[in-house]
C-alpha cells in the first residue's frame, strides 16, 4: 500500500452515488491520502459526467461491479434504496470488505440486509452529521465532515475490527464519532433534523398558501428568520420524502410534541401572557449556547454575510 | 452644515436606545457621513458604558432631552414601549423635526401619537427588515442595512418633505425603499418573520421538551437544520413577546396557515404518500431561488461556515 511515497491505509473503496456526500467522502480521502483508489459508481448521466471531470475518482462508471476490489463501499443513495442496492452488492464483496452507508435513518437496514452477509463481509450502518442544502458531485468538499459527528450504528454480532475500520475513516476525515443503536439514532435525529426539515418546509409552504390567496407578494421581505427557512426548505426533495416515511414512527411522535409547543405559544399569545411567553423564550434562548459549548456552530453573526 | 471639509445632510440627529439597531444606524451615519452630531439616550447602565466606548455617538445620555436639536429622532426601543416613549418626546422636538421608529410592528402606533404631534412635527413609522440574533450596543455595525428593505408606512397626512427626508436618510445608509400601510406591513411580517421567529422559538422548546421527558443528550447531534432554528430562537426575549402581542391578529392568522399546512403533511405522512410529499417539497424549492433573485440572500452554502 506504498505509492509514490503515500501511504494509505486502504487501498481501494468503492462509492456508490456520487452525489454531496459521495463526492465530499472522495475530496476528504484524497485530501487526507486515505485511500490509493477511489472508484465511484453513478447512474444519472448528468452526474456521471460531473464526477468524471472532478478529479477525485479513479473509476466513474455505471457498473455496480466496481465495488469488487473494495476494502469499503459506502452507500451514498436516497434511503429508500439503501436495502435493495445493499442487497445486490454484497455478493460481489471480496472477503473482508466492509460495507457502510450515510442513510440519514437507520432503523431496519441492518435487518433487511444480515440475511445476505457472509461470515467475512460486514454490513456497519453509519450517518454522517453533516450536509448542505445542494446536492450533485459538484457540491462535495473535502471539509465537510471536519468536526462533525458521524453516527454509527453496528450490530453487536459485528467484528469489531470491521467497526475500527470504518471509524479510522472518517477520523482520517477529521470526523467525530458516535456509537448508539439505529432505533437511538432514528429518534435522536428525528427531533434534531427530521422534524426541522419538515417544519422548514411547512413554513415554506405556507407562505406560498398566503401570497396565493391573498394575491400579494410577501416573499421579497424574507430578511428576518424567513430565509434561513427557505435555505432549509431547498434540500433534495426525494431524499426528504424518504426519510419522512423511512422514520414515521418517531417524525409523528415528535411532531406531537411540537404541536404541544404550538399549543402553549398560540394560548399564551391568544390570552396576552407575555411573562408565560417571555419565560419559554429566555429558556430556549440556553439551547443556543449549548450548540455553540458543542462546538457545532459559532457564535457569530452570519445573517449579513456576503 | 459643513465641518472639517465635511459636507453633512443632517446636523443632528438623535437615537433613543443603544442596541443593535440604535448602534448600527450611529455607524451607519458616522461611516456615510450623513450626520454631524449623533446623541443617543440609554438608561441601561452596561448598555451606556458600552456605548461610550463605541466612538461613534457625540454624547450618551440617560436624559431624553438630549433629542431637542435632532432633525430626526430614531426611537430604538422594543415596539411595546414606543407609543409610552413617543409621547415624552414629541413636546420637546423642535421645529420640523421628525420622530421616526425602528419597530416590527407599525399598527396602532401612528393613531396612538397623532393626537400629540403639533403642525411643525412629523411622525414617520419606520422598520428596517435587517437584524441578527445579538443584542445590545457591540453588536452594531455600518452594513446592517445594505441593500435590505426599510418599509416607511406613513400616514396619508404626512408631510411629503418629511417623508423625504426619513427616505434618503435610509437609502444613504444603502436601504432599499418600500412605502405602504402599517397594516400591510404587519400582515407581510407576520408571515415572513414573525410566525417563522414563533416556530424557531417552537422548535427549540420542543427539543427541550423531548430531552427533559426522554432523559436523553440529543440537541449536540444538532448540524442538520436544527442549529439555524436555535440561532433564529436567541433573538431578544422581551422584544418578541412584544411583537407577537402586538401582532396578535396577524400571527394568528397565519399561524391557522401554518396549521394547515402541518396537517396536511402529518397526513401524507400517516397515509405513506410519498407523491405529495415530493410535490410539496418540490414546489416550495423554488421559493429559495425567488429570493436569491430577490438578493435577499446568495445561493452560497454556508453550513460548514468558520
Amino acid at each position: 500500500m506504498i505509492d509514490n511515497g503515500e501511504i494509505y491505509t486502504f487501498n481501494t473503496i468503492a462509492i456508490i452515488g456520487a452525489g454531496l456526500m459521495g463526492a465530499s467522502i472522495a475530496h476528504a480521502a484524497r485530501k487526507n491520502n486515505i485511500a490509493r483508489y477511489i472508484h465511484v459508481c453513478e447512474t444519472d448521466m448528468q452526474h456521471y459526467k460531473d464526477a468524471e471531470n472532478l478529479n477525485i475518482f479513479d473509476t466513474v462508471s455505471t457498473d455496480i461491479s466496481c465495488v469488487r476490489d473494495a476494502e469499503i463501499v459506502f452507500l451514498c443513495i436516497p434511503p429508500a434504496k439503501i436495502i435493495e442496492t445493499g442487497k445486490r452488492i454484497i455478493p460481489l464483496l471480496k472477503k473482508h470488505a466492509i460495507l457502510t452507508d450515510v442513510g440519514s435513518t437507520k432503523a431496519g437496514f441492518y435487518e433487511a440486509l444480515s440475511p445476505f452477509l457472509t461470515q467475512d463481509v460486514w454490513y456497519v450502518p453509519g450517518h454522517p452529521i453533516a450536509g448542505t442544502e445542494e446536492s450533485g458531485p459538484k457540491a462535495g468538499f473535502a471539509e465537510l465532515f471536519d468536526n462533525k459527528y458521524v453516527i454509527l450504528t453496528p450490530h453487536p454480532d459485528t467484528s469489531l475490527k470491521a467497526l475500527d475500520k470504518v471509524v479510522l475513516f472518517w477520523k482520517m476525515c477529521h470526523a467525530k464519532i458516535e456509537i448508539m443503536t439505529d432505533e437511538e439514532h432514528d429518534f435522536a435525529l428525528a427531533v434534531t433534523s427530521h422534524l426541522p426539515h419538515l417544519i422548514a418546509y411547512n413554513l415554506t409552504y405556507t407562505a406560498l398558501n398566503v401570497e396565493k390567496l391573498r394575491e400579494t407578494e410577501i416573499v421579497k421581505f424574507s430578511a428576518s428568520g424567513f430565509r434561513d427557512f427557505t435555505r432549509i426548505a431547498s434540500s433534495n426533495p426525494t431524499m426528504w420524502s424518504d426519510i419522512f416515511l423511512l422514520n414515521k414512527k418517531n417524525v409523528l411522535e415528535v411532531l406531537d410534541f411540537f404541536e404541544y409547543g404550538l399549543a402553549v405559544l398560540r394560548q399564551s399569545i391568544e390570552e396576552d401572557n407575555e411573562s408565560k411567553l417571555h419565560t419559554i423564550f429566555s429558556t430556549v434562548k440556553d439551547v443556543r449556547q449549548k450548540i455553540i459549548d458543542a462546538k457545532q456552530d459559532t457564535a457569530k453573526v452570519n445573517f449579513g454575510r456576503e
